[in-house]
């Protein structure tokens, strides 16, 4: 998949000033990135007199619903006349826009695919894939620069949020040189984002508390302090009432102990199945292949699986054949 | 205190460039800006040639002891012979460079005194005070830059942290697009600062886990949950073996929570009195005030004071002096 594939931001540009009515589009269970991106983009296009409907399947999370112009993100009607162009962004593969985008984007003339996730397998007409590129945020901005499209301050705090979001606020190592001079730029032209980040990074429900308590109460270590697990009831969820985005991050506090190479954490859902989270900070251990054991998967430093319940069973099992992966890289 | 006060680059490099013994330090319970200042002008000194010894009052925080070529930073000596001149780096008030710094830092010919801090008293021969940088780092970073010294990966790395860690990792108000143009530039350089990141923010020992562990046990809401307090009884760091930076930043943990806008944190030290740490997040609500009915003081939106013990008649009498406060602002 080389870059040598993607379309041009002036081809994609022509077919967007070309357009009269837009619909523009994220993946399922959004986040930073998703809202970020499809909010900037659409906006963007509105301020060049688009019409322009950005939707998602799901509802816009809780911890970004106090993000400007938000109110825009509406979920997918039935369908869309005259449809130009569907604009489709971070959104690895189409399956994940969700059923009801699905078929919205389907009555679209053209189908834009732009992303950064390198296994996209470039599902449309018009396609730009940077996997290179640490958020899908960066990309529109590169995009509308180029197309001299306009960046006011909404459109600023949306790709501020997308790339920060997507980079640990620029600690991950997907981050470049290039994204620090994004983020100066956008403060050059007028932005300051540190009540952005207040509301992004140091704002949460008290629920949040409760789960970090329940998970510090209540965490293994085993593995001889190697391993680090949780294992949170549904039981617990309904009491504290739990919402999209609150476990987001939970395990963090697991992967952060010294000695640590492997946090996991149980998840029991509504239906008894467990969902396993598990993360490797050893370049030797591969817990994908223990995740594939149960019928799961997903990159050697972190995967994941669902488990037959309950809880508890699913708990052991999963710990003792991660434990036999530990002993054998010694 | 004017920008106009402020000695030139150019005198500050002409002082340096002449001297052959160097000694440079920062202040006491040194954090990552002072340890990252000092360490980054004193290797690029001695790339350059000079003779220079790194002192520090207190010990690396446990935290840092990753960073590279820390083991240049020492406790200082008796004296230093020749001592041509010294460099006070991220230190406010002179007191606070140490009574042994200040010591060795009395043979002097020259002292040089570079810092962000705006209530700086320009207490150096030569001074440099800019209180728009985020960090001294960033005045640094600009200093070697202007007066082409060298900077290598070991350089960048302290320039690197003792930005990210003064500015919450580029999040808090004081970041301009100037610091995210110096980190752009480092990685230009060749540095990529990922691990950095890894280490200095996503490894914690298992005591820093128990810590929060009591700390959401333990924590109250009151004033109708617009305060959020915890009182850490000396017991507790005792059993915990609690080290120097353990507990920072853990008011944060209270100070995010929705609806809060006074965290607090009661930490009984081991003469029995009591270390008070106050937030506000409310710009209406001025801490320092009731910490100032306490003997403290501090900024309006943090501030501190040390009171007599038991532990739990401080939190008490402290509780009620600040919900009176906030019961004024209605």
């Amino acid at each position: 998949m080389s870059m040598a594939m993607n379309d041009s931001f002036d081809h994609i540009g022509e077919v967007l000033r070309n357009a009269e009515t837009i619909a523009i589009a994220g993946h399922v269970r959004p986040d930073g990135d998703a809202i970020g991106s499809i909010v900037a983009l659409g906006h963007s296009l509105m301020l060049a007199g688009k019409k322009v409907r950005i939707l998602s399947e799901d509802k816009v999370p809780l911890n970004l619903a106090f993000l400007p112009e938000v109110g825009l993100v509406e979920q997918p009607p039935e369908s869309i006349e005259n449809l130009d162009v569907a604009v489709a962004l971070d959104t690895a593969v189409k399956d994940r826009l969700g059923d009801n985008v699905n078929r919205v984007f389907a009555g679209a003339k053209v189908l834009v695919n732009m992303d950064h996730h390198g296994t996209n397998p470039r599902y449309g007409h018009l396609n730009y894939i940077e996997m290179t590129s640490p958020a899908t945020g960066q990309i529109i901005f590169d995009f509308l620069k180029s197309q001299g499209l306009p960046m006011d301050a909404v459109v600023r705090d949306h790709l501020y949020t997308a790339i920060s979001t997507d980079t640990g606020s620029f600690q991950f190592s997907s981050t470049t040189a290039h994204t620090h001079r994004i983020i100066a730029e956008m403060m050059e032209a007028g932005s300051q984002f540190w009540e952005l980040c207040q509301k992004l990074y140091n704002t949460f429900p008290l629920r949040r508390l409760l789960l970090q308590k329940a998970l510090l109460n209540e965490m293994k270590l085993s593995a001889g302090n190697r391993i680090a697990s949780w294992a949170m009831s549904h039981e617990l969820q309904s009491e504290i009432g739990t919402q999209p985005g609150d476990t987001e991050g939970l395990i963090d506090m697991l992967r952060g102990i010294d000695g640590v190479i492997s946090p996991v954490i149980f998840e029991e859902m509504a239906d008894g199945r467990v969902r396993v989270s598990v993360r490797s900070k050893d370049e030797r251990l591969d817990v994908s292949k223990v995740c594939l054991v149960f019928g799961g998967g997903g990159h050697r430093m972190a995967s994941g699986a669902r488990m037959a319940g309950p809880l508890a069973v699913a708990e052991q099992r999963f710990l003792e054949a991660l434990e036999d992966e530990i002993k054998r890289i010694g």
